[in-house]
């Protein structure tokens, strides 16, 4: 059994969720043949660094990301750093022949992530990237009923991210909230992950169009930045915000079926409501994040009298990973997914194959946030094909 | 076709909701063999029988209900009258030959209810007694389930009726509130409902062991009683509660399974949760009645991997009488209860077949209740052979 | 107190519905100044009609809706033939100085419609359209809290319609499937519905931008057309669909509150899930047509510790029109929008103003769903401001 | 900063959650100013035990539970063997002077539960109980608006905990359905759980009167015995099942409030349901473990026109504990509860004094359990004062 050797820079909201799936791998999935050693952990502030070492249980530490790459006892980076940071470590890292595990948005842009992904490719290494919502079982029991072909032909995908957590207009200008280190904002951080949930269920896009809006134009500046949470600055400075607080937009996928998406930062009393549903010729499936482990789904060949959306909790023997924690009925909760994530990751190192998801997908999730964000700007249709 | 005369004593509540379902039937039923003529509406204040008439659509108004019982052109009574009026009402209608619907409770107590149907019985009269939630089409969906074996053996239920409409102590002392008119509180009102549907559903009640209390003992008397609302009295005076704010009790049905009941008028924050679960063997089902049209069912055989309880709106045409109203989808309300109720009645007089539920389902009903307060007043369980 | 003389152009579906909302009115609304006398129903099949006649409860029975508008025992006249027969009866019902109830759409283009209302305005007329969902109590409360400002500025509005009765390919090309008839699909039927709700309840439309798919592109030509359902007619014919069975758009509204609709008839177990969410500065709003009596409602308020959604039961006398039903706790159904409607019809008549929705909103909708259309086909945004 | 040397016997379910949670602390909890170190496994089976010492992250194993109360090394024995092997451990534990933290059901009985807490207290340590339900945010949240008067004068309790792993007549006859190792069934496993948290939030018990039954009377024996899940002997030999299927019973609180609890292995489509409901003069509270993240809120004094239970999502950071975990909106799951449960045990035995729920309440859950099956036995009502 080969042990993977595990580097990972950033050890905030991400780190944290990271360094606690690879705690929690050898112990709830202990016949995984490739297990993570938490090496070395990577960020700028010594000291706080150094807590997050002590804490999250890393060997060593590092404040400086390219010492880590150099480092011959690391396998894999596991970049979690702010979406502007990706490109320079991701290339350096795959220079110097490291797996890759990448945050979303892979990239700030296209032309960065295809980069990313050329570089990754021409090493030879493995690449994933963070779309851990695929890892939640009730989300993988839809994929099986799609892929199985119990839902029939697709005719319908839609999606809504829906948060709160900026709606107050006195909540400071945090990182997510500047384009230059952010990329986007409600578009990229919560979109993305509609955007590869339904490449995941659905398939391709073909073709979008988009609306976005930022309802509060300034905020106070930050006093200090972390996570989701920040105070304003006692100064009362404040600065533009320059990402979008809400984007909307609707897709042909290839396969015929019709997308609606939503992502917004100002749905108030949704804290976190990632929420999709798939209608197909011969049923239905519906999820929502704050209640994760449940899938409703709907076969319309059930009984005449008993036709009904039922509430599957998928917490069975029959769901995946959950033999893995408790018995039937014992919810798992956020976190759990990054632990099947990190799981992808050790089982494709370990079996000289690719991670799903990898930078492709990171790529063309990219391409499809890029393609609405130019359908907005121009007020037009983009194909997708217009990214080849 | 043969019409079906009908005389109707109270006009309140349930006069009213007796009222829209006879106007309902000819158009919603058109093809029902009998259909209601609303002959006469009887009540004792003159003035506001006018109005009910009027209102309500009824030929005539009579303020004796002794003069109804004679008139020759009527050929049922349907009695809403509050419940200690019942017997007497009944006992003379059925000895001048006239068909009878009464509302539930049947009667104060079991000998009164007994005398009631040995009356009817002995009269040849046909008799129902108005449990109306059994004609919501959900709840009709239960019964079929049970019916066919599709929920197996029973082995639970477990039913509550919820409501808070005298949560307040300021509430007034409405004649629901009086032992000698109510009878009882919440068991009779309530409880009574409850008790019927478990008789529908799972079968006889073997023994009973319950529990009450009376959670405010005074209230102010009332300006003006009706319906479910009223105001306190100017003056001050309070009176006695003489009745249960609340009765729990378990039991052991026939069959042998398990059954457990609570009626409230204190659960802050239900209206009118009317709601009921039956586990068996094969499968389960709950209902509410706050969402009347809702069905949930679940399925022990379903495939491992989609087992959960369906949300069945039961407005399709699979289900009872829902072709008679809107198309798939489009909801009915409490009132469409009493129309099922009354067709079954029309039904029954042009078959010459007793209506199901009659007065033997009052009189059960009734035991239950006895013997449920009589567990309460001598701590120990009542086997329901003590009243046989 | 003057009473309403109605004649009633169609019998099926809508002419059941309006039938039993005149029927409703004085005994649920007896206090209503202007009560409707139910006239005449009009038809051309004269059987199908006289059996229409008898059942709803009608006076007499015209089969030439020509002969009706020239009765002058008539006030008012509602049409709700198919959409392709409003336009000529209106304008003939205008012209004779009757009163007018159409249903929506309102007719089967912008040019129709502003024809139609032009003669309305010219003739003094009352004029409304059918919008019956503005009438749920829970609607009604939706209206009152943002009207109030208790949901602060209004952010995001999104609705879908889904329904599912024509999943079915062998489902047969009804006349609702034929746009000489309808006008369009499920964007005229479904989307006209969530149109007016997004006019009700945040204001106007700015600019839209849609797409659309008809999946089964040919259907069985029917035997026998009615209501939602229907036979394939024995020969095995077959007949192209000519309308969409989904449509989505996105909108911007004039005061900068993003818009995002979907309706269809391919969302496998959706009966009618008519749903929209409304998101402002200091709460939102929740519903369903599936559970009509219910509004999910959140504000931003609320204590730290017990911040969430209510599920409000919209029954208590604190709601629309509930006074006139039932207790609070016992919900009403479909039919009671188009009582409450009726009574809004009546009012105005009486009160000798326009009805509220009327005309105007009639092609306010019409011109929405005209702009969405026309984006369709140009692939393009399309303002509002276009069409004045 | 004191770390607190931990020693447990018994390495399944409970075992492997309790290693979880002693796992999780220092990350998720790392100013708990005592830590667990997790110094020794124990259990019989040498192999499985490695394995799982290897696999939950203990220092050491031992074999012989009476080697591990003699290291000098271990501060506290954490109890989560069978039932019935509490008493003889934790009587030793004390005796050495060791801290305990004991599974539920503390005991087999009230007599060997008053012989442990009289041990324990004797022995001036630190003793906890197992009902890790108290530490559900949305439960400390139902405690503090308790606490606070926010739900007024309580009236109600009433609680079920529903599974189904059992309803399978082949499914085998695990220890958990033998008297003599797990005291009693669904009852001492399920309604502990219930008991324990009406006495946290409602208040001491009065009186109790209950029913019970064993649905299935024999079973196959099981090949291999092992948390829930187990398989039949191949031999097909069958044996006595001497536990409750299903308990119910119905009390009255000291403080005059009624209480209704039902705990079953038999109700179909319930995996593991732990609800209850708790009304008061001002307000009510609903809980469901298999969505233990929400709690929905019922307060009397909201306004007229928006009063409704409310969904809370306990995930922000007014709730307990969550400022641990993740940003508002991502839910934890079961595991977590053992985690708040633990952080009690460190603290409590930081700051010297005993932790909540103890050993008294340990006895207190036991005599309630035990006055319920003597009301069984008996037929009749018990008094808790029977217990003193």
């Amino acid at each position: 059994m080969g042990n993977v050797r595990v580097g990972m820079v950033g050890y905030k909201f991400m780190g944290k969720a990271h360094s606690n799936a690879y705690r929690a791998l050898p112990m709830f999935f202990p016949k995984t043949p490739a297990l993570p050693v938490m090496k070395a952990i990577c960020g700028r502030n010594a000291e706080a660094l150094e807590q997050a070492r002590s804490q999250f249980g890393w060997e060593s530490a590092e404040t400086d990301w390219r010492k880590l790459i150099e480092r011959s006892d690391i396998d894999v980076i596991d970049i979690n750093a702010p979406s502007d940071a990706h490109k320079e470590i991701a290339l350096a890292a795959a220079a110097a022949g490291k797996h890759l595990f990448c945050e979303k948005p892979l990239a700030l842009n296209v032309a960065d992530a295809k980069e990313m992904l050329d570089a990754a490719e021409a090493a030879g290494i493995k690449h994933m990237v963070g779309f851990n919502y695929r890892f939640a079982p009730a989300v993988q029991l839809a994929k099986k009923l799609v892929s199985d072909g119990r839902l029939g032909e697709i005719y319908h995908f839609r999606a809504v991210f829906l948060q709160d957590w900026i709606i107050d207009p006195s909540f400071p200008l945090v990182w997510r909230l500047q384009k230059e280190v952010a990329g986007s904002g409600s578009h990229g951080d919560l979109g993305a992950h509609l955007i590869d949930l339904a490449r995941f269920l659905v398939g391709e896009f073909d073709e979008v169009i988009g609306m976005s809006e930022t309802f509060i134009k300034e905020r106070p500046l930050p006093s200090e930045m972390t996570g989701l949470s920040a105070k304003g600055d006692a100064s009362g400075a404040r600065g533009k915000v320059t990402v979008d607080d809400a984007t909307l937009f609707m897709t042909r996928f290839e396969n015929g079926a019709l997308g609606s998406f939503e992502a917004t930062r100002f749905a108030a009393g949704h804290r976190s409501t990632n929420a999709f549903e798939i209608n197909g010729s011969k049923g239905s499936v519906k999820f929502d994040f704050e209640r994760l482990n449940e899938l409703e789904v709907y076969f319309t060949d059930d009984a005449d009298d008993v036709q009904g959306f039922r509430r599957v909790l998928a917490t069975d023997p029959a769901h995946a990973y959950m033999d893995a924690w408790w018995p039937a009925g014992h919810t798992i909760g956020y976190e759990h997914t990054f632990t099947h994530e990190m799981q992808e990751l050790m089982l494709a190192i370990h079996e000289d194959r690719q991670p799903v998801p990898n930078f492709h997908d990171g790529l063309r999730c990219q391409e499809v946030l890029e393609a609405v964000e130019q359908s907005i700007t121009e007020r037009r249709w983009v194909k997708l094909a217009e990214y080849k």
